[in-house]
């Protein structure tokens, strides 16, 4: 990684470059609009995977976070982070790892929504700890969990919980409203995430009605998050994740604008080939990642920051392509070794070595 | 990295798996076409980036290999390997790397297509060694390199090579023919092989004519060197790096049988959803990479070992997204927590975790 303070012109490329500044803002933002809202913020760690920004994200508190996978939760739980929940589904080959780190952590939740995985928590961590879970609802993302208006399943496999012989402390709901991300702009989103707490509460509700305690109701996603509704006030917690960065996927849903965006791609010209119009960068696909390949308007990957007339348009493993968008290439203006800064479609999956400034 | 010969069914999952009895049988077979071919093989290591492969693919003798960034160079330096060619175009921020790999290898060999990164190498990397350096050339394939028909810029770029007083050796010409990943079924990748060949040998006799020595003709692609042609044996170097894995692009492009591919990711099932016809896995983009979604006739970016009634139709970061082809999704035969095996489109960006078994 290279060094904060230093001078940008130096990074050797590609590099990833973190504005921590607009890292900061963006995290104080949530923190703040969690407060307002009187709901928790349990931040995703997904994005960014690092424990300096874990910090940033949660005030300080280095307690509540989210993470994808047992691994991530074994690296913040190794560096000092406690109540964590892990949103992946799991199977048999994992248990050994939950186990050690419900005994190590103070708080660690699991998320289930089958009896089969239920079936795998029968017996509890240690003696003196219970397994921590979640029940994972679809309200309408269509990816893992139980559908929202399925009263009936979410009901037995609650009451499953509750019967486990005290092996597990059932801890409420949590949803991924990832469906906002086909949202364009802000009352689009706000209909998701409105609808998306309506349907969650309703099913909470119903749980209790069916004589379930259930303490949390959690939703999250950055767009929901970033503009949420008055429905989303009764909410026990938020989990939104990419907000740490944005990118130009949560400018073109109306997430954020781009300025807010704390991350870009430094990358060089290595080559001029004004017979096809086109020059080289030494970011490709293992940099940039490849989701959101030619999406925007200009059939970019990316947004060439300063430089509306280039388009990103394809990718090998290691080199980018760049064509101007109308027009010839104004190769005076882009010489060999110069630097050009990309704004990733999707900061999730980039992967080139951060650099923060 | 799980340990090799453990039972594959207790693998943690998402996790790569290596048949290291196909390794090398794809390592020894490109090894003995080369030796038929009277060519030299420089195995590119940038799709496993891994010492052992490393020495498999060079009959253990860790020379003689092409590596596609920087970072790739020190990896297999440190690891005592030598004469290493890095592909990747240069610039300015490189220099001091570079100069390093030099002082360390016997042999570390570079790559130019311009007169700007030529005018970086003025200074020799020590006082006792000179620079080796390649001329990237584009037969067709449209990515770097002069063009194959462009003799006055290939001889010019040459001749300031010769010109820098003692600063470079030249040591020849490269060429990366990635069209031939245009290509169906033998018959057409040796048409693209023979054509590069051709055109390569074409400009360094120009290059001779015009009183440049050209040591080296090297060309390289996975599907010209699976199939070569009789106009390749005038060449002196190959340099494919994606047959040692193989993959499902390359069985689709012709290059090889599907039971060459030696890899594969283990992943479980991780719920059922019968009202959308789907089920998950816990290998998403982050595992597989994005590279070819969609792309089979079944619309799936990857083959389903044992399981052509199942298509991998979508993915997002950590969980994969799987639909029965035709009719009613058989979840009898894939209880939770069941295991499959991916077969990748194209291996180069898979990430997760591998396990050689």
């Amino acid at each position: 990684m290279a060094k904060a303070g230093m001078d940008v012109t130096e990074v050797t490329t590609p590099c990833l470059l973190l504005d921590i500044d607009k890292v900061k803002e963006n995290a104080n933002s949530m923190i703040e609009r969690c407060r307002k809202l009187g709901v928790k913020l349990r931040p995703h760690m997904k994005t960014h995977k690092c424990l300096e920004i874990g910090e940033f994200s949660t005030g300080g508190t280095k307690a509540c976070i989210a993470v994808a996978t047992l691994t991530e939760a074994e690296f913040f739980a190794r560096g000092g982070f406690d109540d964590i929940l892990c949103t992946a589904l799991f199977t048999a080959d994992k248990i050994n790892r939950m186990k050690t780190l419900s005994e190590k952590l103070k708080l660690f939740h699991v998320m289930v929504d089958s009896s089969y995985a239920i079936s795998l928590l029968k017996t509890p961590p240690s003696t003196d700890t219970r397994w921590s879970v979640y029940l994972k609802v679809d309200c309408g993302n269509n990816r893992g969990g139980v559908r929202w208006d399925d009263t009936a399943e979410a009901l037995s496999l609650a009451k499953a919980m509750l019967d486990s012989s005290c092996s597990i402390s059932f801890q409420g709901l949590y949803c991924h409203d990832g469906n906002s991300y086909a949202c364009r702009g802000a009352s689009e989103i706000k209909t998701v995430g409105g609808t998306s707490a309506e349907r969650l509460l309703l099913l909470a509700d119903k749980l209790r009605s069916g004589g379930v305690c259930v303490p949390t109701v959690g939703l999250g996603s950055t767009p929901t998050s970033s503009h949420p509704t008055e429905s989303m006030q009764k909410l026990t917690e938020l989990h939104p994740g990419n907000y740490i960065f944005y990118d130009v996927a949560q400018s073109v849903i109306g997430s954020c604008n781009i300025d807010a965006i704390a991350v870009k791609v430094a990358t060089r010209v290595i080559g001029h080939y004004p017979h096809r119009n086109q020059l080289l960068v030494d970011a490709g696909f293992a940099a940039m990642s490849h989701d959101g390949r030619g999406v925007l308007p200009n059939h970019s990957t990316c947004v060439v920051q300063d430089h509306p007339e280039l388009s990103l348009v394809n990718m090998n493993q290691e080199v980018g392509f760049i064509e101007a968008v109308n027009g010839t290439m104004n190769y005076t203006d882009l010489p060999l070794g110069s630097l050009l800064f990309l704004l990733p479609y999707h900061v999730s999956h980039v992967s080139c070595k951060p650099c923060i400034m």
